[in-house]
């Protein structure tokens, strides 16, 4: 069966949560404590040597790290992975995205607020985020403001991606009020059939 | 014809143009001066609303952005993607530890050193990313000790990916001479058939 190997405190651990909730897909949910150290233990580097969750193992022990590599991989052959060649690269360019320029600004602000309790040594780093971190969510407001989903009319595991840290953006101090096409896509990916909410497995 | 918006001092680039050459793709380049503004201009933001290179223009104008998106697009149906799913995986797991864990190290303490002069008030910010940049070496040694290229026996986009910034590490004051899988590996790419040179196309 399949492994995954996660933490649910995690949006990149969640993303993988969610598609196998949509895509109903049985697999062994391992916790792993990121805070307790458990990724710096040496049976884990074994796994993956660049110390990360999530990691996916195959049943032959191979191994997959990268969420959104994982994602992909798991949504092969489903409705949640286009075929056709230009959107499948848009699905990866909207995952390149969200890990150069929405990912460290959103998810290492609600970091440093949820998990870190906002230490004042940390203040100023915290603050600088908001501005990158505000402009990738423009930059979703304005695909989102012309097609339902980021690649068009269907969900794809690029939503998936995007939506793990974007969900909870407010804890990390960002206000969506005024992105209006994000709030309408979060609600319907909400809506979708089998959705379950971050740290509801553990 | 597809076009190419790009700067060649840029490491993500560059991976295009390599890719282009390997292949012998015809292509129009268009040179964007990054330092000068171009990418903040809105004739370029309307093509990429979050103001990045390169940017790969389809005949019928789609556009496609995110440097390993628009490789892996080209070279599908090509010996340098494969069609193995879980080996198209891996391909993805190592671009997205490329643009995660070591382009934010290794071509941003470059870009400091090579672009802005090593400023006295980035100095500290410059020797901060030595730390991480080395640690994703190490995560590539283990892997090309194992095999001649990042998936195994066969040269991937995967390796034009860590290929681009790896190759110029020293110049953000990076020694390799402690990896020489890694040295070994980018000889082995430089042997390849129509290699090219960083800055070679203007």
């Amino acid at each position: 069966m399949l492994k995954i190997y996660g933490d649910s405190q995690s949006g990149n651990c969640y993303k993988i949560q969610l598609l196998a909730s949509f895509l109903q897909l049985e697999h062994e949910w391992h916790h792993v404590d990121i805070l307790a150290g458990d990724t710096k233990q040496s049976a884990f580097l074994s796994k993956n040597p660049n110390g990360k969750i999530p990691l996916l193992a195959l049943p032959d022990n191979r191994y997959l790290t990268e969420s959104n590599a994982i994602l992909n991989y798991l949504a092969a052959d489903t409705d949640l992975l286009p075929t056709d060649s230009f959107e499948l690269a848009k699905v990866q360019q909207w995952q390149f995205f969200e890990q150069y320029s929405h990912e460290p600004y959103i998810a290492v602000a609600r970091f440093i607020a949820k998990y870190l309790g906002l230490p004042k040594d940390r203040l100023a780093e915290y603050e600088s985020k908001h501005h990158s971190g505000y402009k990738a969510l423009s930059v979703m407001e304005t695909q989102l403001t012309a097609t339902p989903y980021l690649i068009g009319k269907q969900l794809t595991t690029a939503d998936i991606s995007l939506y793990a840290y974007t969900h909870v953006a407010h804890e990390g101090g960002f206000q969506l009020a005024d992105y209006p096409a994000i709030l309408a896509w979060l609600e319907r990916i909400q809506g979708q059939p089998n959705y379950i909410t971050m740290n509801s497995i553990n």
